[in-house]
Parts: structure tokens; sequence; C-alpha cells
């Protein structure tokens, strides 16, 4: 097994391929992590949308968040992207009308974008709630990919693309 | 879709049959989450392997983690489950001496349990570092699961245990 250092580029093609990740968040220094959808813009931020929650409350608190992406093959081939980042909230207020015209079209064009958010919300009396929109304000990317020998024998340009796991399957 | 939240036996037997997820941790209120493997002990801690790291410091000094793991299927029919808990380090003294050998016994049981954990010291200079053996104290432990329609009409107990994801695939 190979393992290399993943260069800015080849971490936001990971990112954009997967759009699905954990996003961690930290309040008095205890930290919380759930999964999450997303959609990627412009290789400086991810949207996303939620229903309040502890998540929210929390990245409410305090912005400063960590997204782990991984695409996992095997344990002998996998991916993983983590990026450093700060919450910023896209408030239904005219200073954010841009950026929730933009949240929504990114979203929207997501298959079930919406099921994942509204989770939480379907198990408490939080279903009538306005959900949220967010984005996370990519400050720093990294990743690391691990290659088998076998992957490295027969497809040293790394694994084709439709061999990975993609969103295209219905999949997170 | 049906969402209902998970008893603590249904979230122990997703963690026990995945055997992995993600760590998050945090300094000074910055989160910082990894994937990591680790196996279970009785139903009260998770017991994992790793060079020193980011992570690995970043527990010593603040030993407030949370893990996610999951088991997706498809954006309708997936489970997560979040542990509050403790890192605790067996340290190689005596006192931890008990501990480190059941970590051992639970750890090498797993196939290439060790490579995920020494994936980041491969390419560094960590290489020759001791490995640190390391148990996480769960102190609260929840989970959601998802169904579709589909699986609902025609799975009502659920989806059979050998359509789910588990570690016998070599997958992690």
């Amino acid at each position: 097994m190979k393992i290399s250092v993943l260069g800015t580029e080849d971490c936001w093609e990971v990112v954009d391929r997967t759009k699905f990740g954990r996003i961690a968040c930290s309040v008095d220094d205890q930290p919380y992590v759930v999964p999450f959808n997303f959609n990627v813009d412009g290789k400086q931020h991810l949207y996303a949308f939620s229903t309040v929650g502890q998540k929210i409350e929390w990245m409410r608190k305090n912005p400063l968040v960590c997204v782990e992406v991984e695409e996992l093959t095997s344990s002998n081939d996998w991916t993983t992207v983590i990026i450093l980042g700060r919450y910023e909230e896209l408030r239904n207020t005219p200073e954010f009308e841009r950026q929730r015209i933009r949240a929504h079209e990114l979203l929207s064009s997501r298959p079930m974008w919406w099921q994942p958010a509204y989770a939480a919300g379907t198990t408490s009396d939080r279903e009538n709630e306005e959900p949220v929109y967010f984005r996370i304000n990519v400050e720093k990317i990294t990743g690391h990919r691990a290659e088998s020998e076998l992957v490295q024998k027969f497809f040293p340009e790394g694994l084709p693309k439709p061999l990975q796991k993609n969103d295209s399957h219905g999949l997170w």
C-alpha cells in the first residue's frame, strides 16, 4: 500500500464528487460530529441546509468547524480529505439574499438533498421550524490517498473515475 | 421515509458490526475529525491504535471526544450513531498492562487493523515512533435509522443482516 499526500486540486475533486461528509463543531471543548450533505461553490465554500438542532446551535456559538470527506474502496484503497473552516449562517435578511438564492440553486440540484437535513426534525416537534441555510468558508484543505499494489500495477494513473463511488448511484 | 430513534442495544449492534467511524476532538474550541478503526469491548469501550499525530496530541490535551458511525445503503436507508466519550491512553507502564493486552487481542483480530492507523506515519518521519494504544470510555450513545417505504414494506423487521455493509467484505 502506498500513501500519498493529495494536492489542493485533487482534494477539491474528491469533495466535489462526494458532496457528503461529516461536520465537527465544538462548544466548551466538547466536540460533536454528524453526517451532512452539501454542495460546493468555487473551491471556497460548502453550502448546506438544516433544521435547527444541536449542530446549528453549537455553530452559532462557535463558528470553527472541521469537515471530513472520504472515498473508501477497501482497507487498502481509500482517500480522505480534511477541511478546516468557519460557519456562516445565511440569514433570511436582505443582506444574505444573494447567497440564499445561490444556496438554493446549489442544493436543489442534488437528488434527495433535503432528506438527511430534515431527519432529526421528523422525530421531534421541530418540523415546522424554518430551515437554516449556511455555508462553510474553507480556510484549509488537506488529503491523503492510499492505493494497494494491485491498483498501482493495473491503474498507474489511479482508479478510473467510473469505478469510484459517486453521487450518481443515488447514494449519499 | 420513516425516521426512528435507535435504542441503546441497536446502537451498539451498529457500532460492533461497523468497527469504523470518525473521531472528533477539540483544542481551544477548534474541532478536528478523522476516520478511525476500532474494536468494541463490553458495550463500554472502543479500543484503538494510532501513531502519534495531531489526533493523539489533541486528545492528550482534551480527552472529550465524539465518535460518529454510519451504515448507508441509500439516501433513504441509513443509520447513524453518535457517541460522546472520553479518551484514555493505555500507556506502556505496569499500570496499563492488562488493558494493553486486551487492546492487542481486540485489535489484532481485525484484518488490516493496523494500516489506516499507520497511514499518516508513512508520509513523514514518524515511522519509527512507538504506536499508541488508547480506548474511548463511552458515556452516551444515541442513534437514528431511516428506512424507505420499500424496505418497510418488504422487510418490516428491518433489512436482513447479510444485506448490510459489514467488515467481512474487507471494507472499512
